[in-house]
């Protein structure tokens, strides 16, 4: 019997740190990490924080040799950040945005405003499907306090979701990203057991998906500094290379999902539990905030009584200056404005972490009623 | 050669138009649709427009005999307004919010601030598995000079696009909703193109998607006008009642998709110029309100100095009085912050007219290059 023949995919990742006027010498960067790229001849390329659409022209002029075919995901005021180049032609794309991606009051962590969704991208090599996922979730600003926990553990559970549902004709699936995770939080293993997933970075050379191939990990490499010869790194994230074999298995694979079972009730029970959280949290700030806005448009009535009053003469000694109420009415107003746009963001926040409560309810009842079902 | 069984499945379809406070008699409309459902025992009731969950809560409770599987599709503050009652176990959901919704300053055509997305529930019925879409599109308002066609044909595009790309493991698709369009409007034509998707309501009675099973439209009613016996309607939209008979083919047929390539091309190549033109007006009004934000600036700063020279008892006549110029400032600030929003507001449209221009071009490449592909 004749063994198949093996695919060898080069694959490359980098967060490159590309925000206009904010990352330091961006330019200089993007055109080293395009070198780079031109040199090691990658095969697949997935880049995020990719901010500006010149430097995505700049990356795809000087990669037109080795990665001829490309995409873009628009998405929001920024853009999503991300963007593929492929040496094999791209046959489809399409971009999801996460329905939770931190609080635009945040200013110092500015995630809000930018790359909530995960690309997919998919091509044809050699009869073989590839589905290529591109994402970048929440960043984790502590440790030890991580606030956005809920909403990144909302993300994970999206980006598996996505997964699930758009793979299901891929022959082999490949994520990368930043995922702002360690392999042992509960993102990534919600993750991995509820998608079937591996990661190449923990697991041994050989990590299997489901599906009739194997894929292995021949090498796996990282950046580590600076750039050779240069006292600049390529971003403030190291890449991530990596040599993937793919191969058609010699024998179907019983799928093994049965026998993951209770990692899978435990962790989506853990998840579970992490946007609970998220959820009394945040029906917390939702009353806090409507009941500041009650407050100022309380102060606002009673100003406008009192410029009533003013006006018909009552109070002809005229004891506040016309500026300091207009100034106070000002303010009044602005605190209103404020707080019912964060009431209104809060509420939106309650809907989709309610959301993502329910659906992870109905998987682990779904697993629990057909223990046999895969 | 024994004849696989046939599965026949009855579905309800509608747009309930209850909205709180506004839609007339809701809550006593609301309780006769329950009525009705009950009364007729459909196997999936596909419904829109549901936009308090308390409504939902009040047709689970009514519906639980004979549907007592069902979803409620959260997003954004006031929801997406779809749900869907089923008779089988709900395996999976999947929701995905459309990119553009028309405008948030039109206020008297409030589509921006509701209902933008896309309903996935997936059941599995003896064996065979049904992916059911419950979506609602932008509503129309002038046939004549219709300013919202471009995002309707944006979100027809992300509509197929997410249909197809979650499609892939499924036997039978079905997708119901309130489109907003006419069966021969580009929308609708891009739709069933590129999906394969036929539409039960203009096809003859068989009506084929590209599977292995045939779904024939046995029977297809609506509603017409008020509940009987009573002077009001169900909704200010019709019902869509069908009995869809599902058989497994007996041979494999082929795939006609080459056949109408040169249809699938030509309604391809009009919803990209819908969409261009459409990039065009969003270009012009980013242009305009950036333009609006700067003049707003330029006041706010020339009155900045004049308060500065009277404060400095430069022209210490004070020549204008201090609330008129309290007064000027805050509208100025209102125009400015207006027009900042207007322009962020297009400018995100610019850039998801623009993806979609892009996507759409790389769609109708790939069949130019590749006629023998399918």
């Amino acid at each position: 019997m004749e063994k198949d023949p093996m695919l060898r995919l080069r694959v490359f990742d980098l967060n490159c740190w590309a925000i206009c006027y904010l990352s330091k010498r961006r330019q200089e960067r993007i055109s080293l990490i395009g070198d780079q790229l031109c040199r090691e001849g990658f095969d697949l390329v997935l880049l995020q924080e990719i901010w500006s659409e010149r430097d995505y022209s700049n990356l795809k002029a000087k990669l037109g040799g080795c990665c001829p075919f490309s995409h873009y995901f628009r998405s929001g005021v920024i853009g999503s950040g991300l963007c593929v180049f492929s040496k094999f032609p791209i046959l489809d794309t399409l971009l999801y945005q996460y329905s939770l991606n931190g609080y635009p009051y945040m200013l110092q962590h500015g995630d809000w405003f930018c790359g909530k969704s995960v690309g997919l991208v998919i091509v044809r090599i050699a009869e073989i499907t590839v589905n290529i996922y591109v994402t970048h979730l929440h960043a984790e600003y502590s440790r030890e306090k991580d606030a956005y926990l809920p909403h990144r553990v909302v993300q994970a559970w999206e980006l598996a979701q996505f997964i699930r549902h758009t793979a299901k004709a891929a022959d082999v699936v490949l994520l990368g990203g930043d995922l702002n995770m360690h392999p042992g939080d509960v993102g990534i293993r919600l993750l991995r057991s509820w998608t079937g997933l591996r990661d190449a970075f923990t697991e041994a050379q050989r990590f299997e998906a489901v599906s009739s191939f194997t894929v292995e990990c021949e090498e796996l490499r990282t950046t580590t500094g600076t750039v050779p010869g240069l006292d600049i790194p390529y971003s403030d994230h190291e890449a991530v290379m990596a040599v993937l074999c793919i191969q058609r298995r010699q024998q179907t694979a019983s799928v093994t999902i049965d026998a993951a079972m209770p990692a899978l009730l435990e962790v989506l029970s853990e998840a579970r539990t992490e946007v609970c959280m998220g959820l009394l949290a945040a029906r917390q700030q939702r009353y806090s905030s409507g009941r500041m806005a009650v407050l100022a448009m309380l102060l606002l009535l009673l100003q406008a009584v009192g410029v009533l009053g003013m006006l018909g003469g009552v109070a002809a000694a005229q004891p506040f200056p016309a500026l300091s109420v207009s100034l106070l009415a000002f303010f009044a107003l602005a605190i209103l404005l404020f707080a019912a746009g964060l009431h209104l963001f809060h509420s939106i926040e309650v809907k989709m972490l309610q959301g993502t409560e329910e659906q992870m309810e109905m998987a682990m009842r779904g697993l629990q009623e057909q223990p046999l079902h895969h």
